[in-house]
């Protein structure tokens, strides 16, 4: 049995009011509140345990070495990898990724070589292609999402040809909330000898994932929205793409043997982990996935797929409300508009009066707004923590915005 | 009056034993402790105020974004900068210096270009620079240090040739302490048209940094040795220097427009932060920096000056004991090593079983430590906390392990 009110009251955050009512927080999509426990194992590390990592041999040292070390095991743990071996810790997805560009694709894509996306993709899965489109003559092939809002995997596989070199794309859309089939994309890509990137950053919040079945060559997640620490994070990268990257970032704690002339790495993972990380940050991002394995992540996609099948109830009763993507399958995140041009920054304040807290804008997801014909939307993204009567109070005061606004 | 028990006592780590001792820590060059105020305002950003920044209209999202950019002005100020329209947020020093590698010399330096690096640089400044000997051709050129450990100006500035584009220097030695006359070595770099980046890890601790007075171009810093949380810093940027410069990572905030086949970046300095950025930890770097303002930059490089002296008269006494570096301005950082052959790593042991953590290793130099004919030594590092009474536990340790392995 799922007991919301029970998880509910270990986020102090979520006993606070807004303009005098209660905080609904409907933002998850942008970044996710934190458990008390996790706070508190932020205060323990810098308040009692604090140092710099792996290079000490001092007690505080090897304390926050085995903790932050630990975060290794809990990411693989998470994301079903062999071994942590194939996991680097990070600051999110933005850097993943960026890794990923500059370490592995930089150097082996050549003019007209190409990398397939799909439209849904949130801009850090699309700018450091479009840096490697702009430094060195990479082409950006795009496979569109049908009316649903879904991606056809078989129209991603098809979209593959002899000068792809790679295929990036999201594992859950930040927009529509559509759930993309990277298993069958990655068996295709894998038949054509094409490597997947996939953007965790939004799935691995609300369902369970496996790499190893998933077949996927690097796999990134962000600390943040996974009711842990900003600043954290990590990618799985298979260990033979680990292999043939080059580092990212140059620093401390990646190198073997630094001289004048010379300059050899460090093994992997450690090879792209530069310099101090975010060494708490990370702890705690430990601490929220053992967190969230410990409520189960089977029970918190069951409790979200009710929140979700609860608003499209609700929702389909306001027959002037909008509602983007329509996908069977599809997460708890709603991008909502109002008809007759109410725009959604003026939606999002006067929900914001009502304590009610949801992202107005583009959602870093431009080319897939586009596609759409949009121009901004209302976002309303739920987490583990929220509740049917958000659901009810967000419809309350969307029904006030239409009365408003209309 | 600087009252060093009364800023002890703002540090509750300070007050834990290690090994039934009460803890010394010496371990400030590695990264350093963080006082309450820091703490607290880590636990209200996460427990009371945590939404996502910038792209958010709703309470939670303004009141995270003000406290964000604010920590960008109290960057300013701490620096001297002109404008906060200089001050890049970033994850540490480590992430500064590769965005300046990446971002700015990469695309601008062809093979047989120098750079010019003093033989102090810690990995940080040295690996980034080696990725562009390997990748396109770039040419280091060393300038070594004297046996005090000094760095002459003028023998970096008659380093620079025809073919250099960029000085990158170090301002404070993080083995030897030497601080080095950077101020000098703009002027006669900007005399030849040569920008000049500032290695500023160690120094932006010990004492009052004024960019504007330096002349630099680029000026790093890291939130972790400032007293504030790990994965937060900070570079400075000199106006016409950003707007050469490309962006370093893709993603969420750094652009204006993205298009299928087109991409326009946000202006400076948010044209280089990408992605959802470490909001919690940056915070609470802002109140690091305003904490150690409020303290007194010169009150603190007086205090540490004089445990600079004590220890330094201390160390005297102990005529086994070898000291490197004996710059005459140098900071309260002392690279150790007994005579006979103990090893770094024992040392460092023992010294932890009397509570007191120091660093061994080679400290992310090892050109320096070669340049000095050096393996590993025992770091030493004094922070704004520290007492005498620790220096004479120290020497009191050190005696102990000379009994034990001479």
């Amino acid at each position: 049995m799922y007991d919301v009110e029970e998880i509910r009251a270990q986020f102090p955050i979520l006993s606070r009011e807004i303009n005098g009512v209660p905080l609904v927080y409907l933002d998850n999509g942008a970044s996710a509140q934190k458990p008390q426990v996790v706070i508190d194992a932020i205060t323990r590390g810098y308040a009692h345990e604090y140092s710099n990592v792996h290079r000490g041999l001092h007690t505080l040292s090897t304390i926050s070495t085995e903790r932050y070390e630990g975060t290794r095991d809990v990411v693989r743990k998470f994301l079903g990898a062999a071994s942590q071996e194939e996991i680097i810790l990070n600051t999110g997805t933005t850097e993943g990724i960026n890794m990923v560009a500059h370490g592995w694709a930089m150097p082996r894509m050549e003019p007209g070589d190409e990398i397939v996306l799909s439209i849904m993709e949130h801009h850090a899965n699309i700018v450091p292609w479009h840096f490697l489109r702009e430094r060195q003559g990479v082409v950006i092939k795009w496979v569109d999402v049908d009316a649903n809002g879904d991606l056809d995997p078989q129209a991603v596989i098809d979209a593959i040809g002899p000068k792809t070199k790679l295929v990036a794309v999201t594992h859950m859309s930040n927009v529509l909330g559509t759930v993309v089939d990277v298993k069958a994309i990655c068996d295709g890509a894998r038949a054509k000898g094409v490597p997947v990137l996939v953007d965790g950053s939004q799935a691995a919040v609300h369902m369970p994932v496996d790499v190893q079945e998933i077949g996927c060559d690097f796999y990134a997640i962000t600390g943040h929205k996974l009711y842990g620490p900003s600043g954290s994070g990590a990618i799985y990268a298979r260990r033979e793409r680990m292999a043939e990257m080059r580092p990212f970032m140059g620093g401390g704690d990646m190198i073997d043997q630094v001289t004048r002339d010379t300059v050899t790495y460090n093994v992997p993972p450690m090879k792209f982990e530069a310099g101090t990380p975010s060494i708490v940050s990370t702890i705690g991002m430990g601490v929220a996935l053992d967190w969230m394995m410990g409520v189960g992540m089977e029970n918190i996609a069951a409790h979200e797929r009710r929140l979700r099948d609860h608003a499209i109830g609700r929702f389909k009763g306001l027959n002037w409300l909008d509602i983007q993507g329509t996908s069977a399958g599809k997460g708890a995140i709603f991008s909502l508009s109002i008809e007759g041009g109410a725009h959604a920054h003026d939606i999002s304040t006067v929900l914001d009066k009502k304590g009610i807290a949801v992202r107005a804008g583009t959602h870093c997801a431009m080319p897939l707004m586009a596609h759409l014909g949009l121009g901004a939307t209302c976002r309303a993204s739920f987490g583990l923590y929220n509740t049917e009567a958000e659901i009810d109070r967000l419809v309350e005061a969307l029904e006030l915005c239409h009365e408003l606004f209309a």
